[in-house]
């Protein structure tokens, strides 16, 4: 399976290391839409192209994979793209995910490529297993935690703030709730008892620690709703100690059987990842995988990983699955 | 979705309970090879009939569900009632799932049904984990702990030493292994490393408990490669403390990623079950619905949960799905 990445940032880059791991798969070219040669690829004697030249490409890949942004980048490449080739996106603002699968499902449907959208961890795994649980437990209650780990966004808003030179922001669950949930536990949970917040912040000279803390402890729904502390260390610590992007979760459902509901059974799935886009581009390149071999069987259209039956994923044939995995 | 339900037994009840939650499915009638007048069914008004007279229900119900034993019934009975049903089972004997599957897809494409082999939880949730977690991150170790749980294999053979009038099994994981394995970390583990085994076992009126106790923790594959406990109790303690059938335990997969694999990630799923029939029967349910989902669509033949895309299992709409699960 040949492969196109389109945006080289920290997911492009994940794809490209992802793709060495899968004996199946070869990058067969990046798409920027910057200047090719600004670009220092870690694949040798891969092509590098300026995204106005990528319908030169319509045959020659197999899969296009895009890893730009939810707010912009992904709206209009998706659709677009879904017109030359099966398209893999990681769409992730959860409230426009109907509108965004209405848009790509037309323009795959009228080309005839599989596309498949907002693939990665949440939404991804954590919607699929928040799925075979609600399938299989119907009268029981929900519960996602996050973390911990780098919020990319919350990151953002605090570098935002006047005075601030550079910060990391992690989302940590709060263990007391996340121990009763695991424990069979039914709580109804605030915002404000399920996660903390902890920032870390490099601060200009001369800036207002005092009101910095104060700007950011109070931000409307970024931090308003949450208990946040907030950590003032210099740069050299945060490039020591805070470079990562690691992140996780856990997603809990605690049903009830019984003609009595007096059974009680907890479903646990959790991740714990040293790196939040290397980890969503192996979950990338794996549905990749899957819409190749969709549009091969003759499929079109946009999917969701709920579409997607699990062996589509894997490398290996179903006889092999069924003997090394069932 | 009108299901029946063949063999009346742990499992059997369960899938009558597990019904009740499902208000698309109906359970409309369960198939015994006992006399049907012995059985104190718990639903009112579902007729119980003897298996002899099953094919007058052939165009009567959309999915039979197969709730007996994976050593004799299941070999004989799913390719057989593929014949005249969609079916579900829950064969579980590992080493022999790639025969029964073939016997059952020639029944299930002769007659034109879907039959779902090998659903439960492991098989089934676990084999569903395991694949996934396999297909996103090449590079990696698997490991399966169960229980804490009752294994009634464990149980049933200790039962059958001469002097035992009752007894249970636990099946536990060493708490050691489990956590370094949540930690990320990839031992080698034995299989006295990664589980042991306390029995708990009710002896006749003068039978040698020194014996007894000897023979268990020296029962060759049962017993011998584990450190094993043995409590000599009463029926009564037994009744009252140790009735349940309580199991579950945890499906981890720990890889790398990243050109130099220097990042490690952690993907983890676990149950914790109060009965471990009813959570099996609840799973059943879920496959039930695909089956008969996929069989109006055209579909024949047998299917593992490798083949099932997770929409077929819910009783929403994909759009629905889409909306409040992705």
């Amino acid at each position: 399976m040949k492969i196109g990445i389109l945006g080289y940032g920290n997911l492009g880059r994940g794809v490209e290391a992802a793709v060495r791991q899968n004996a199946d798969v070869e990058l067969a070219v990046i798409f920027t839409r910057r200047n090719p040669e600004d670009l220092n690829v870690l694949t040798e004697n891969v092509p590098v192209v300026n995204v106005s030249e990528i319908e030169q490409w319509k045959d020659k890949i197999d899969v296009l994979i895009l890893c730009g942004g939810s707010a912009t980048d992904l709206p209009v490449q998706t659709p677009k793209y879904a017109q030359m080739f099966n398209v893999i996106d990681s769409f992730d603002t959860h409230a426009k995910i109907p509108e965004h699968f209405e848009h790509v499902d037309k323009s795959a449907k009228d080309s005839g490529h599989v596309a498949i959208i907002s693939v990665g961890w949440d939404p991804g795994l954590f919607s699929l297993n928040r799925m075979y649980a609600n399938a299989i437990l119907p009268d029981g209650k929900d519960y996602t935690f996050w973390g911990r780990g780098v919020s990319q966004g919350h990151s953002d808003a605090i570098r935002r703030i006047e005075g601030v030179k550079d910060a990391r922001q992690y989302t940590v669950p709060v263990e007391k709730a996340l121990n009763a949930v695991r424990n069979g536990e039914t709580p109804d949970l605030s915002v404000r008892e399920k996660h903390t917040r902890e920032c870390y912040v490099v601060i200009e000279g001369g800036a207002d620690a005092k009101r910095i803390e104060h700007e950011i402890v109070t931000m409307p729904n970024y931090f308003d709703q949450y208990d946040t502390t907030v950590h003032f260390i210099s740069q050299e610590e945060l490039d020591k100690n805070h470079k990562g992007i690691p992140h996780g979760g856990f997603v809990i459902r605690n049903g009830k059987t019984g003609l009595n509901k007096e059974k009680n059974h907890t479903i646990e799935f959790s991740l714990k990842l040293d790196s939040n886009p290397e980890f969503t581009s192996s979950v990338l390149i794996a549905f990749a995988r899957a819409a190749y071999k969709l549009n091969k069987e003759g499929q079109s259209g946009c999917k969701t990983i709920f579409d997607i039956a699990p062996a589509y994923l894997s490398s290996k044939t179903p006889e092999e699955l069924r003997k090394t995995m069932l």
